[in-house]
């Protein structure tokens, strides 16, 4: 089922005990150089980084005291791990983890450090399912998707809805899209809140599945993909694909080159770190690969997760 | 003449259309870490990315219109020369900036692209002040000191009025000191406003002047100070000193590494950009140099203007 504006509204105050009302950031030395006003929804901000505990955190508040006493589970080793992990410490119940065993050491610690229980498995999609379901069998934990869950989308619709309370009068909406959680769920609130909003989705040419489904009418895998962007790697879900198909205007690609040069910018001028799936929607602007000069742009950043001893303009 | 609580309350004011009002940052895990709750007022985030705006646009913006349409000058090649161009140009009055010829191209671009007119120089304190003063003959600028006056050192202070106004019950206030202009608004503003309020200086090791000074009793020079700091290399001024003694519980040293930590740490928790002189109140919390546990601790997080493509983390 796709979530309505009422559950998104719902998921916002459900989590708002747990998470932070993230700021709205503007950089008036971006704007002159894009050409836009450009406001910033700083998920980079939020609790463990990222906009992923928005889902994690609605989904985990959610359960029945029953459902939720067995524990949540997900196979990840990204933000939505830490995001889960921490939701269901809050809640005081298990967050069961299944991280590929050649994860970064830094990833496994993050999840342990936010009390999560990690169960480590063959580095395959295959392996991934098996574990999780073995875990599910054992523990009777509720699986929580990172993206084609509606609560999770509701939960990720939450931080649109706080942008257009504080900015009402956007013209255009963007956010990344990688298994298209955070876009659908930004669609629903964007477009439910103004009629007049564009809701576009920005996504690394490198890595530009949901552009081919959009475009093809139909899910397109995401076969190796190449990005620096590695928030979104993955491929569109059953679930959020028509969500997508009905709301958003377009998607538009961007080059590995111009990721980074937004990510920099952003951190030079806006002095926030962002991580490369935040900076592919800052892109579209600073490549001008549409024309969104005049207008009142919102951009959701969606993290600031990344490694400080590679960062990407000195590994060039 | 000292500036009075008055004075900072004026500051505030003049400057309001200008300057941002900062947000206070707070970061569970640095809290976690160092035993306090500590509330950062991010002047990294103000325009041209340091708290210098505020006094260089206090400055600018007390003059007569007569004064101010000679023009306003300084010799600087750091964040007060940029600050001092951007007010002049708010004002739409010359800022004529001295700097000497082997600043860094980066620095020289930035103030020019404030608008401001450079004149350069011998890189020798004599041949800085010379040439400030050929300037003012030639224009009758007004020099506007980057730590050593008034308006400045009472727009400094309304970062901590800020602060304060939004985080009322500190029990300690921090500022990073070089020639002390941002300590003394600092501990003015605090010690007005809160009876019980401790004001904290934090210094490096390696540039200890200000520590030196008030252990002497009179102002120690700074010699050859070599620190990551590159805000902090001055010494007290005439006009700091004396607020510094009257008003600073004490100066507390940190060691380099302490600083480059503390500086990693709030980029990789608090995902916000600070530049090493920031850092150095932080390193006082890191390196838990005095016993701070416990207690709310506020933060001028001075500035956030780093060559990201020269990170201390990697040079060692």
């Amino acid at each position: 089922m796709t979530p309505t504006i009422t559950e998104i509204r719902a998921a916002a105050e459900r989590i708002r005990p747990y998470a932070h009302r993230t700021p709205v950031m503007t950089c008036a030395s971006l704007n002159e150089q894009v050409g836009a006003q450009v406001f910033f929804k700083c998920e980079n901000l939020q609790k463990v980084g990222a906009f992923k505990f928005r889902g994690a955190c609605n989904a985990v508040f959610s359960l029945s005291d029953a459902d939720a006493a067995r524990g949540v589970v997900a196979h990840s080793s990204g933000n939505h791990a830490q995001a889960l992990a921490l939701a269901a410490r809050l809640r005081g119940v298990p967050a069961y983890i299944v991280m590929p065993s050649n994860a970064p050491a830094v990833k496994k610690a993050a999840v342990a450090g936010y009390g999560g229980r990690i169960t480590f498995c063959e580095p395959t999609l295959a392996a991934r399912e098996s574990t999780q379901a073995q875990v599910i069998a054992e523990t009777g934990a509720t699986e929580v998707h990172p993206y084609n869950n509606e609560r999770v989308i509701a939960g990720q619709g939450s931080a649109a809805l706080e942008l257009l309370q504080d900015v009402p009068d956007l013209d255009v909406i963007m956010a990344p899209v990688g298994g298209g959680g955070l876009l659908s769920g930004t669609a629903i609130a964007a477009t439910e809140l103004s009629t007049r909003i564009r809701v576009i989705g920005a996504e690394p040419e490198m890595a530009d599945d949901a552009y081919r489904s959009l475009a093809a009418g139909e899910i397109q895998p995401s076969v190796s993909p190449r990005t620096i962007a590695d928030g979104l790697l993955t491929q569109l879900g059953t679930l959020t694909f028509p969500i997508l198909r009905e709301r958003v205007e377009q998607i538009v690609t961007v080059s590995e080159a111009g990721i980074i040069a937004a990510m920099k910018f952003v951190w030079e001028r806006a002095k926030i770190v962002i991580e490369p799936s935040a900076a592919v929607p800052v892109a579209v602007l600073w490549e001008r690969k549409i024309d969104l000069r005049g207008l009142r742009v919102g951009i959701i950043l969606s993290g600031g997760n990344v490694d400080l001893d590679r960062l990407p303009w000195q590994e060039r």
